[in-house]
């Protein structure tokens, strides 16, 4: 399984220099506006004394931290502003690494190749429990591969990429696997600004010593250069956690955690609103669209990006180029993700050209 | 040996609560200006297109790391922009142990704290090699303790907290005994803008498939809190550290990254050629005061730091915070760097008030 990353860019190359026009749904790379906010805290921060310009205290600046505690009602101790949520997870399974309580990752599949990635970079053996075809995932499936060698269970709600939103029931039984075998739950909630469900709560809402909570600005403010994410530790290891992080960056950037603090404080709801009504626009336009095309699809409870199963048409990275030459969209293969979802493709809804899209494949179909 | 930051901290906050006024010469913080360039550069940012508020390639912004490669006289693939170079060392002193070419990392004693922290969360064994008086380091000395259990040599030059800067001959015979272990030599270079004596060559003009060099534009743009660094690796390593930057970090963060390549677009020699002038000032007012006050001290050839041993007062915590209640300054204690310079004290040249604070010492003791 190659890394998300690469495989990403080698697909947006090969649209880019295809010979005709192609619709872009690969990346997950938001294509709206950020808050305007955002933008102002930028320009602010680039007048400000040379002291802002100089080390943040390594776990994040202390007025960040303190906005995203009483947001979250965790304690301030607990957070730790990190490189995006990239590097809170890396945090949260290496620390469920270090404490010689088991070497196995459990992650699901279809899978964010990121997780197989690190569990591999940290000498984990991964262990990989099929969601359900609607995309949720069964508990008692995790409980079946959940033994005292598991170290850490990764899971990702709302879903990339299947859509899929993780109900409060399922997230409860994770944690209480991994109370049982010592194991840590990461509950990686990037995604969690995009529930169309209503169904998403946080799994900060349940008190454990074994349950990580990551979450980034990447793709609520629509900045995923910026490289601001946070992750609330249970007290038991964030003094660990916060060790590991100041090891390997000493701290994250300034202008960055700057801009987001002002968005934070200067931003309404009626931005992230407006944000999710684009969104779920974009995905009825689509899904219409490809039931014209005949095709088998995921509606997204959260998240934005929609898997659809063409007849005869896997989900390999050949069929993802023919369709970029031949029907002029550009999807990600669902081999990319794991083996459960390789019939499938995964199209990200990150242009305004979506319903577009969704024609032309139904022409192609 | 507590990790830098946490005792910077401590120390500064102490200083900050003392009843009295007190020059803080604690932390390695640039209190001069960075490049007009750089503000202007994060300001024309803020206004940029969307898409460029998206992930950079993980490597780092392309332009950024061409204008490396020329300045630096490299190829482009070798360079891997990092999260300062805090992360850059990380990744290099990975790299060399994840190779089963050996579990030892050679420092030197003195040392800058984190190199053994990273050697301890990379299940490293530290083994160090003291330096001499003068600062300076003896190659052979490196060559008694080097072995085929050597994995990595970490040097940091021009250095902090001696203020040495190693000749190439040394730097040739470290890379020698490097390539003779198969480890690899690891040149933290992040002061290179702050030679004071002619004498420092970067290790890049060595070639070897041995050797990492590191930097940053923390302290010569005065930005410690961008957290834009590089290491330049050889071909060998080069694709096994950004596999590892990614899986860490994904990228670094790109508002910091913009504006480091605007700054060193548009800024010329002149600035950091005032900036040395200026330190050189501090250098000179500094010593000639503790020459007054009858220390023994190191006059910096590189960096921006000065060691001093004051008679019958060994640098222990206690006695910098008897320095900062009866004679207002703030210095590190020699202890935090090792045992090699526990008898001294280290003072940062971070302060227009240098003179004053050696004024200060002289009439303490």
């Amino acid at each position: 399984m190659e890394y998300d990353e690469p495989l990403f860019f080698k697909v947006m190359q090969y649209a880019a220099n295809a010979d005709r026009d192609v619709v872009d749904m690969v990346s997950g790379n938001p294509d709206w506006e950020p808050p305007q906010a955002l933008r102002d805290g930028l320009h602010e921060y680039a007048d400000a004394d040379i002291e802002d310009f100089q080390y943040p205290p390594s776990e994040g600046l202390r007025e960040l931290r303190e906005e995203i505690a009483e947001r979250r009602n965790v304690s301030v101790d607990q957070v730790v502003v990190t490189n995006g949520a990239g590097e809170a997870n890396y945090l949260a399974m290496a620390r469920a690494m270090e404490r010689d309580a088991g070497d196995e990752i459990i992650l699901t599949d279809p899978v964010y190749p990121y997780y197989p990635g690190k569990t591999t970079m940290l000498d984990g053996e991964a262990r990989f429990v099929p969601t359900e075809r609607d995309g949720s995932l069964d508990p008692a499936k995790v409980r079946d591969v959940a033994s005292d060698d598991t170290a850490c269970i990764v899971v990702n709600t709302p879903n990339n990429p299947t859509g899929a939103v993780y109900g409060r029931e399922t997230m409860e039984e994770l944690v209480a696997i991994a109370e049982e075998h010592d194991a840590l739950l990461v509950a990686d909630e990037v995604y969690d600004h995009f529930d169309f469900s209503g169904r998403f709560e946080s799994a900060l809402t349940i008190d454990s010593e074994h349950r990580v909570v990551v979450t980034s600005y990447s793709k609520s403010m629509a900045i995923t250069g910026y490289r601001v994410g946070y992750a609330v530790f249970p007290d038991s290891h964030v003094k660990a956690a916060k060790t590991r992080h100041m090891l390997v960056n000493v701290t994250g950037s300034r202008p960055a955690q700057q801009a987001v603090l002002h968005a934070l404080r200067n931003t309404d709801a009626d931005y992230y609103e407006e944000t999710r009504a684009m969104l779920r626009e974009r995905i009825d336009a689509f899904t219409d669209a490809l039931d014209a095309a005949g095709a088998e699809y995921s509606r997204p409870d959260g998240a934005f990006y929609v898997l659809a199963r063409f007849d005869d048409f896997p989900g390999t990275l050949d069929n993802v180029y023919t369709l970029i030459d031949e029907a002029g969209v550009a999807g990600m293969p669902g081999e990319a993700f794991g083996t459960a979802r390789d019939e499938w493709i995964r199209f990200a809804l990150v242009t305004p050209r979506a319903e577009e899209a969704a024609a032309r494949l139904a022409d192609y179909f």
